[in-house]
């Protein structure tokens, strides 16, 4: 498997189209995407480009939000957005951990202010599936190739320290990896059924990206081992029935 | 970055030494390591060498562990080995979470009964950072060379479906990447200050690897962003007064 930083992306702004923007980088940097290849390419770009900004000058806080402020040590107006990012809020505590509109569960609703330009902050995605369908397409029509596209995510996680990349739209991709009924070596039943490619991927991903991810925001993984197909990131969301540690 | 699983392994029995059998898979392979490598070496094959492998005919069960047998769908051998292994048991329902003596939280304590020889199961390594210090150190006597090395597993997590790989030992890495005092292109604040490059690399793995993984338990990565350094595993379970979830 090759992991290869995608490099002169310009910067991104409200209406660029990311399919074409890796075209042109792709030519650019002598490199040619085969049919199998996964594109994974940040959210922080993603939003830009979709115009999921928001000015923080036209935000009011609510009285929930100052409230909140002293608690979080943030700004009240970005705690604001948080809050209208939030459906459910899962745990308060130095950090909020919210239940967005997609089902996903991380930290600020996936607000975030980093990597993008002050006084603003990046809200995830309306629909992260649709933005990678969208990039998968254009890149098929302009290169006549079958990639694989994650939009990802950094997140923290429960149990364990340091934060790490994960899948938040997928097209092109079975998000996850259903192995029941497979055997190991020994013909046993294998421990783990399900795995997850696409965060598996997305972690590769962003690991190479570093995190001032502006950088290089776009990442080419080839060879890797997944199965196509379609799926929703959502899919990659435990079930509230199933999970037990709400 | 580069990620090459290593062929030719054979399968590993007590006693076996790790690093050996890596440096003659390399040399069979006509792959040579560089410095600042990652070796990442599944669980599976360090217990095995280390002798960490439970003959369950040897097992009694208590009366705790044949109370949970209906609840949790194992063997109740099984379920005692799994309750030997616990410090703590962090959940409990269809699947048994719980704190290991190392500290880490995971489905079952880590025992497994896939990839090794019916009615076995393998343990977590005694001290799995010791186990990717000692293999690091073997190749550095054979060829000369630093490497990071990471014992990977597999292990599912809170909110999100899906397993991935996750490092539970580490040599010549530094685990965390702190990035706190970083600035974004912007001149901004990061929003992820700290990120695991350990559980990074060991999820990219582990993708590689694929679950029936006594097939290619070793994968070489090449070109990876990480701190040299040394540290333990331990450093990526969050510290219980800092968990929001227990």
């Amino acid at each position: 498997m090759e992991v290869i930083a995608l490099k002169g992306l310009p910067l991104v702004k409200r209406g660029d189209r990311i399919d074409e923007l890796i075209v042109h980088a792709l030519e650019e940097q002598n490199l040619r995407l085969e049919d199998g290849d996964v594109v994974v390419v940040a959210q922080s770009i993603v939003s830009k480009a979709e115009g999921r900004v928001v000015d923080l000058r036209t935000i009011e806080p609510s009285r929930r939000a100052r409230k909140l402020v002293g608690q979080l040590d943030k700004d009240p107006r970005e705690v604001e957005v948080i809050l209208q990012q939030s459906k459910e809020i899962v745990r308060l505590k130095h950090v909020l951990i919210a239940r967005t509109e997609h089902g996903f569960v991380c930290a600020n609703a996936g607000v975030d202010h980093s990597n993008v330009w002050d006084e603003h902050v990046t809200l995830l995605p309306k629909d992260p599936d649709a933005s990678a369908r969208q990039i998968r397409d254009g890149i098929k029509r302009a290169v006549g190739v079958d990639v694989a596209v994650i939009v990802s995510d950094t997140q923290g996680r429960p149990f364990r320290c340091g934060a790490v990349g994960v899948a938040v739209g997928v097209a092109g991709i079975k998000p996850l990896l259903d192995m029941r009924g497979r055997r190991d070596l020994y013909g046993k039943e294998l421990k783990t059924t399900i795995t997850s490619p696409a965060d598996a991927l997305a972690a590769t991903a962003v690991a190479v990206m570093g995190e001032a991810n502006e950088g290089t925001p776009v990442i080419i993984i080839k060879g890797a081992v997944y199965e196509r197909g379609f799926g929703s990131a959502r899919d990659l969301v435990m079930p509230l029935e199933r999970d037990l540690f709400r």
